[in-house]
């Protein structure tokens, strides 16, 4: 199952809005066949390896990193009635399909033709991998992960904004690995006038995510880079001036809304438009915002071995509001890596 | 020498202003003798070893954490002398003993005296144990700690003042025991003003700190705990009222000063005194001074998984000075651990 969970990971960043699967057929102890669900629209992984096993299936075990499918309202056939037409004896899987059109019915399906289930192998490993997957098939809405680059003081800019390069290289290569991974990138107006940052992902078989630009007064230059380098751009706005139609001429697409942005709504469209992951990379009023909002799943706080001080730097979450001690954000699972010269603290907003 | 080094680090925070020594003597592959330095005044490790191992120890091997004194300044006697004496064929260092009046020279005695000697074993291991000393034996001024309690994104208190657990019960304890190990305890008029701490070490054969309050214009009310509790209190303060007399009378120690305090001055001052650790337990500004004036050796970030925002929360580190990102002060070698449900960040301050 290990295996068949690396090989779903290789996908990763590229099959959204589907999960990331990996999938075996082992037969007398040996490996016969193995592949992983490689994008939206292709065949699934178990599809895959069984056509690459062809007729020695029979009488073997499929190892699949999620609950095979089993309705037909997609483009490829359900998983399920081809695992029972290729004799598989035997399917162990890591974690059930939270998918309501699935949830257990792919179990049951392959149960009720006889074969033997077993579910639940490395299932903590499956649900992080697939924890965008997740949260977007029951809520609709896209998993956020809330990216913070700061100083060991808890800072992310100087008093006069500057806050190139905090972190080192090697947590600016994963940041570039999580825009790759992740369907859009959201940021506010004010860190595109400080830094005129491209958030693109800038490394080898990257895959630029949308960029969404939180600007309420549509005061974003019309040079900014984020607007000359692909893909798409985003722009959420309450502003409805020519500056606004010309944009919207070169191709840039606007979101409006009226009085109050509420992130939450905001999500919400997102998920409409499919977008499974978001990335916040903004600055202190968006992550204090985004916190407040409710919207955050998972933070990540990349904390360099270098002290600013000074009470007027930008604190990593700002705001006007606040939370009281026994009200704070919690955060479950933390967990700690090196990387590089930073460390990266990571875990779940408790909801 | 690991276990040398455990013996030391049995008598940690009871030696100032000696180092922590441990010593064991090794005769056909057997341990025969072992011992450490208690507290300052008491035999060395090496003396109680050899009294321990009699007429044993000829032939023998003795592994030391530190290089032998050889200095007759002080109540007890040189131990090159009774090395020599006690017929070691062998001694085994971790490191040289930095003490000017050593400095090679224990080892050079023992040299001429016919005894084989390695020097630098685990040698890391033992500069780290003996940091406080090795500082306040070259400088003649303590070892500064700066220990900061934070949440996730880098604050030690919410704007109204509150900062009553942010960190977790094991991470307090462990407060406590870097209280026990230090000679003194430094903070400010603001934090006793809002937390009206003891700042002692409330954990089994704790020993507390002498507590240094600095505290300008002598608003400490009277009945502060820390002017309560034993052991002693030591205020700074350029005030010179009846309200000082007053105080004075009680007991406790005014440290005086014209203008601006120079915590630089301070340090050395209390170098003389005899302190070869101060752990630093202030707020934001007590942090950034004590940076600013360059005073800080290690800083020790206690993060909580907890996140509270707010701009006008107080920072691990504030003040009106900042550093700009290419003149940050670096930490070196940080490491982390995790305390409980806490993570600890430590390092020390590049110079």
């Amino acid at each position: 199952m290990r295996r068949a969970l690396r090989l779903a990971a290789k996908a990763e960043g590229r099959t959204s809005p589907n999960p990331m699967v990996g999938a075996l057929i082992v037969k007398a102890g040996r490996v016969i066949a193995e592949d992983y669900h490689r994008r939206a629209g292709e065949p699934h992984a178990e599809a895959l390896a069984l056509e690459a096993a062809g007729k020695r299936a029979g009488g073997a075990t499929l190892y699949v990193s999620l609950e095979p499918c089993c309705h037909t309202e997609k483009k490829t056939p359900p998983c399920t009635r081809e695992i029972i037409r290729s004799g598989i004896k035997k399917v162990v899987i890591a974690m059930k399909d939270p998918n309501p059109k699935v949830a257990g019915r792919g179990i049951d399906e392959l149960q009720a033709a006889g074969i033997e289930v077993k579910s639940g192998v490395l299932e903590k490993e499956a649900l992080r991998l697939n924890e965008a997957y997740i949260k977007y098939i029951t809520e609709k809405q896209p998993f956020v992960i809330l990216k913070v680059a700061m100083t060991l003081d808890g800072k992310i800019a100087t008093p006069t904004g500057e806050s190139k390069w905090i972190t080192g290289e090697k947590s600016r290569l994963m940041v570039h690995k999580l825009r790759s991974r992740a369907d859009a990138v959201l940021t506010a107006i004010g860190t595109v006038m400080a830094d005129d940052p491209e958030l693109t992902s800038r490394i080898k078989r990257g895959r630029n995510p949308v960029r969404i630009v939180i600007d309420p007064e549509l005061e974003i230059p019309v040079n900014a880079k984020i607007l000359k380098t692909p893909p798409e751009t985003i722009i959420v706005t309450k502003a409805d001036s020519i500056k606004a139609k010309n944009i919207e001429k070169t191709g840039i697409k606007l979101i409006k809304y009226e009085a109050n942005l509420e992130l939450k709504r905001l999500m919400r469209k997102l998920g409409e438009m499919g977008m499974m992951s978001v990335l916040i990379e903004g600055g202190s009023s968006l992550a204090a915002h985004a916190l407040d909002e409710g919207i955050v799943d998972k933070v990540m706080f990349f904390i360099a071995p270098k002290i600013i001080g000074g009470r007027d730097s930008y604190p990593a979450v700002g705001g006007s509001m606040f939370r009281l001690l026994g009200d704070a954000y919690r955060v479950r699972d933390l967990r700690v890596k090196r990387i590089g010269e930073d460390f990266l603290l990571e875990g779940y907003i408790e909801k």
